[in-house]
């Protein structure tokens, strides 16, 4: 009988008996977890699209909802703290639904004997950041853990947006030909959280990219309204885990390949050289502020101008081309002229990085 | 000059420097900590009414949003676990703003170590009890911090519903004349917890009485029909701090007084018992599956005959008027016929009973 190559690695991993780091990491480890339990127990047709948020309809009103729950350390890093991130996390994941961030809820877990001015300066950035991306906070709840059952501050944000009109993005709409679309230099904000965290204090000093994208989101929707609001068919903002797997999510989920120029990804050169130094690749380092976008071929070329006119897709680049071969693999064609896989990282490379 | 007699207190509960266990506690504390950082820090007038829930429009609809972070200790406990708890709580939330539950989301802190199964059981018994209260869990996310950083898991879970046509409840609506009832027994949560954890184990098994009340609440609404949606002023899910602090956060949203007849307050005697034992106050006792209403009084006997044709409203009870005298307080009228003022407790009963 003759063999036959493949590309893909049908071993599924085994589900460990004791969470570890890595099960936060957005890697395979977490997606095993949600596989193995949330997806199983919760058979929910909405969550099984694994978009980055849930888009249903009330009432003849299309809205998008999403939580995430941010537990970065440290609690202030060079260009963000947790409530800034807070915001920033969950407004971007309603936007990439192609939704107006409008309402927010606020969870915080804080553990006794934290300072007072600590939380003061966090929900002033919290309220900041709310401000400039348009959304209310208009619920929250407070719970106090023991000291040594918490970490200073957990915050939870879930939000609710209103999805325009005639808009519809999922990762299953990835189709062969359709453009891979970067919104600006990839890496800044873990680098910086691993900076700050470990104290290696690079030369330069690199800055977190967090920052809410929903008015980038817009202007590229509006880019399409000559062609069709269909020609963007997803997006995502690559945070934990990176480009790599905001990417495989799409191409697993589309059933597709996804090829990529390694030359043409823009990453700043403190960043590749700080990545360099750690032994980290820069596409699997979390991303706050930026976007990765797949969008038909047609409309690539005006998508790309509209980003570029934005002050957030400045360094937007066209990265890589969706194909049929290879379908649920990420391919990079290296600057030596190769060709290797860019796998989803089992584990973790920078726990707690939002 | 003449002293005037004053019930109410004027001075201002100082803020501490760092966060104490009572911040959590649902009392005085948590109140200032709203209130000082908080609402100042967020300037939302929605956030501001205090209300279990936010309640806005979006193109015409109105819709209810709430949120809840769960901290419980221990995780599983006699009448449900955590995750039932963090269902339950956030259906009642919308419930009390008169809504029907519709999607929930689940944010999931878990910490290094944790042993799978319990995750896999929490997460069964979440999925059970969305299923039960007919909300879909159609969003999430899972992170991971280290052994000593958490404590087992913590869950947000985040809920928006649609307010019934006509409803419209709130603290503020409560008037003079109004009256008080009660859904049933008092104080079987906080005192399973409590046996639960400190291993007293009381002779007879107090359960927690953890359940969704959107039904019952549903009950209550179709038997105002005949007079008016408006007759239900508002209600509460008396849970952190229970009915004491539920009814002084009314009592103080609407300015008026509230008199209650110790008499009429339903408590199992096992809980009454196991609470004289301990020096503890079941009016401060956390509940998860009863609620407070404020009715109108010409349709409270309707609303009360409708509760007690519920399973969940068996034992509902008249338990007090609302007053226009003393403002912003909660008396209550003993047993010896004296009257004595119910105040909210400053600090922490029972932590993490929620």
């Amino acid at each position: 009988m003759a063999t036959t190559f493949s590309l893909s690695c049908p071993i599924p991993l085994q589900l460990t008996d004791r969470i570890l780091l890595g099960h936060g990491s957005g890697g395979k480890l977490s997606a095993a977890l949600l596989s193995d339990i949330f997806f199983r127990a919760f058979q929910s047709p909405v969550l099984a699209r694994m978009d980055d948020q849930a888009v249903f309809e009330i009432s003849g009103t299309r809205l998008a909802f999403t939580t995430d729950t941010f537990v970065v350390k440290p609690l202030f890093f060079p260009g963000g703290d947790i409530g800034s991130l807070a915001v920033h996390g969950t407004v971007n994941d309603l936007a990439m639904g192609g939704a107006e961030p409008l309402y927010l809820s606020a969870g915080f877990i804080l553990e006794e004997g934290l300072d007072m001015d600590v939380l003061r300066r966090v929900a002033a950035s919290m309220a900041h950041a709310a401000q400039a991306s348009g959304a209310e906070i208009v619920t929250g709840d407070t719970k106090v853990v023991e000291k040594g059952c918490g970490d200073g501050i957990f915050i939870n944000t879930t939000g609710i947006g209103l999805v325009r009109k005639g808009v519809n993005l999922s990762a299953a709409n990835a189709s062969p030909g359709d453009r891979v679309i970067v919104s600006g230099m990839l890496g800044d904000h873990g680098m910086a959280i691993l900076s700050e965290r470990e104290g290696i204090g690079f030369d330069t000093s690199i800055v977190s990219d967090s920052a809410p994208l929903h008015t980038l989101v817009r202007t590229m929707l509006d880019a399409t309204a000559g062609t069709s609001l269909s020609a963007i068919r997803c997006m995502r903002d690559p945070t934990r885990g990176g480009l790599a797997s905001s990417l495989n999510e799409i191409a697993a989920s589309a059933g597709v390949g996804i090829e990529l120029t390694e030359t043409a990804i823009p990453i700043r050169e403190e960043v590749r050289g700080a990545c360099e130094m750690l032994g980290l690749d820069p596409l699997y380092v979390a991303n706050e502020g930026k976007l990765v976008a797949i969008v038909a071929p047609e409309a690539a070329d005006a998508v790309l101008a509209a980003m570029l006119s934005h002050p957030l897709g400045a360094d937007a680049r066209l990265i890589g081309t969706v194909r049929a071969k290879h379908p649920g693999l990420v391919t990079i064609r290296t600057v030596f002229g190769t060709t290797r896989i860019v796998d989803m990282l089992s584990g973790d490379q920078l726990p707690r990085i939002c």
